[in-house]
């Protein structure tokens, strides 16, 4: 099936894009700029794991998100918060109804390149603080592509049933170089440790028995999951 | 209810503007910039009409669609046809899953300005040639929208019942100045009068029994519609 891969340049997408390319024949991987404090740190990483798997990359500029929509995660919002993903703090990070917007735009990207579906690395710990990570969502989501476009695109979420440290086991057995990804949310040149997305990365490598390839500004003891 | 309202300048979504300004409180109406053949034309119109009812109006720059996307509507495809707009040649207009892109940036929008509705314009003559028009998709999309945002954003749709030249009995009643609306997909300074909005608005008109107050360059007699 002729895909179009969502690639952030974080491990579940990189890892997402080794898994396409050898189940599917990827036409494009898409990357958005959307004026996060992230996106100049996970871009460049998007480029250059699609240029080491050969498969053309086009990066979307929507800088309307940074101007007009109310999120930390924003270069024009607050500071990032530390701690565990789950935590109520982390809502202030919520970019409102993202994920509707880059996977819309990638239905329209990808009926244009004559592709059959899109593949995002959505996961069995995405965050129910996010709306658009639930399932409700991204069923309806998926049924408004599928109906919405000439060629039916299917969402693949092949990831759906992996926790992120699988995706981790399952990208280490898929030779990705983990080491060319980004997750921190604060952006920067080394990833900060403390914030959300790098307690996260932290805990993936740890619990999938894996060594760590990512340089950290800090590593105190984890914090625990808060309770759900 | 607080309502942000698409506008893009038509006279369909004008109409839906004033309607809304009777039954909700707007707080925003949002004009897209895709990079259309009309875009110039249309987008001052809405300007007007937003200013003229004391709404702040936005309008969201989304350059990726032409440089990306396949379609004749787009500055960077081929001549709009001529004729009925039901008829198979529309097609090429069809811009990739405009209307999934346009309401999930129209949700983002909405969150972060505390609205509780969006209003669509969408009426029971939509074209089947354009699949993100048909209702499968508009109650996947609406559905997506209300579970993927904390507020459960609805979308609303009134007109949904009624036909364009309701529409325009309901903006004459409403008082629109339907001279400062835009329809013509060639863009340009005068609407052409045979394209297929062209030939719609002026079936509007007709059908509801009302002056026509738009200057057009032809216009021969009206094409039938194509069977169904």
């Amino acid at each position: 099936m002729k895909v179009c891969v969502l690639l952030s340049g974080g491990m579940d997408s990189v890892t997402a894009l080794h898994h396409a390319a050898r189940e599917h024949e990827v036409v494009s991987a898409l990357s958005f700029d959307y004026g996060s404090k992230h996106n100049a740190s996970e871009i460049p990483c998007a480029a250059w794991q699609a240029a080491a798997m050969g498969v053309p990359h086009t990066v979307i500029a929507l800088p309307f998100m940074n101007e007009h929509f109310a999120s930390d995660l924003l270069q024009s919002g607050g500071d990032i918060p530390d701690g565990h993903y789950a935590e109520e703090n982390m809502k202030r990070t919520v970019v409102p109804f993202r994920n509707g917007i880059l996977l819309s735009i990638a239905a329209g990207f990808a009926e244009s390149r004559t592709a059959e579906a899109l593949m995002i690395a959505a996961h069995s710990g995405d965050h129910a603080i996010y709306p658009d990570c639930r399932e409700p969502f991204m069923l309806a989501m998926a049924e408004a592509i599928r109906s919405g476009t000439y060629a039916g695109i299917q969402v693949l979420r092949p990831f759906i049933h992996t926790d992120k440290a699988g995706i981790a086991q399952r990208g280490a057995a898929l030779g990705v170089d983990f080491s060319r990804t980004w997750s921190c949310y604060k952006g920067g040149a080394i990833h900060c440790g403390t914030c959300g997305t790098c307690v996260e990365r932290r805990e993936a490598f740890l619990l999938a028995g894996l060594t760590d390839p990512t340089i950290y500004l800090a590593t105190p003891p984890l914090p625990a999951a808060p309770p759900c």
